[in-house]
């Protein structure tokens, strides 16, 4: 059976995104190390260069890695990778219209539009292996509604101020989670948080 | 010189306090574990029982603890830890007034009305130790005027969906922090952040 993963990348005081710069604040430590991680697909960077801690964190998500859901607006940020995700998997993107020019012959992206379904279709390709749930909307869904199994805060020592944050607006709360795994990274904190049932 | 710190427990999505149950479920890790810690003071608790790696944690901070900045509306919900706070140092209150039946003999409280006084006056109480900064308006007041030297933050592995949040309000960011120190404990987790200059 799989096991569904929200991963995010998130500042001390809780954003995912930033309206002028937090791309570049929250994602340097993806681009500041010496360790080079070579990504499998296409679309976005060839490689990711990090410190070593953190090469190991990405090195063993990416060799379980099974599949992605990936919700519309991130798709769209992401020009749909190009149809190719940098992570190697399929993606099933949660939608209530497939966009125009898709699906393409090639690219492993499926449309679907409810996030339910998203989860279910991508369990079924990756197997015993990861799926990995992007977008914070789409991870706040999947937690709702009870089909996570862990949720993973790549946490980068800023405070952004503003933005939008990982963590709101769920249905019910409070929400457990078992003592995280902990790998220290530089200029980053990757704690593993599974669900407590 | 002093070390200002700013310490709070926080729930994974940023809150230090619960309109109903968040005391419970935030500070459970201070009672939860297996090893003593006596605390100094007479008022709150007479001891901490926590994991091994968390009573590192708390003892290393009470050995250098010199003195503590508390913002009014924690002095007032603690009674004043009845003159006697339970880490067992002098406590700088910042308030603009003086609480009825204060100061009293024998209780090394003392008011003053802005935190920039605040911090001077437990500075110098505290030499070269630490000055503990409590409550999160307080804390986020220090951070502003740039008086804190590290922000410690005792992660919870749940999360609360309300609250009061540890960081918001801030008048100028981004804020950046070094890679964290972690300490592991169980059912929460030790991140000290010192301010990049």
């Amino acid at each position: 059976m799989a096991t569904v993963v929200a991963e995010m990348t998130m500042s001390l005081d809780g954003f995912v995104t930033h309206p002028v710069d937090g791309v570049e604040h929250l994602f340097g430590w993806y681009e500041d190390g010496d360790v080079e991680t070579r990504t499998p697909g296409a679309g976005g960077p060839d490689a990711f260069r990090t410190s070593a801690a953190s090469a190991g964190y990405l090195r063993e998500m990416m060799a379980s890695l099974g599949a992605i859901v990936s919700g519309r607006r991130l798709f769209d940020v992401a020009g749909g990778w190009g149809g190719s995700h940098p992570l190697g998997v399929p993606v099933v993107v949660v939608s209530h219209s497939v966009p125009d020019g898709w699906p393409r012959d090639g690219a492993p992206f499926t449309f679907v539009d409810d996030v339910a379904t998203a989860v279910e279709q991508a369990s079924a390709i990756a197997d015993d292996g990861i799926v990995g749930v992007g977008g914070a909307n789409v991870a706040q869904q999947c937690l709702d509604l009870g089909l996570l199994d862990e949720v993973r805060v790549n946490l980068v020592p800023v405070m952004l101020g503003e933005g939008v944050r990982f963590f709101e607006h769920f249905a019910r709360t409070p929400i457990f989670f078992e003592t995280p795994r902990v790998i220290e990274g530089d200029g980053v904190t990757h704690l593993s948080y599974r669900y407590a049932r």
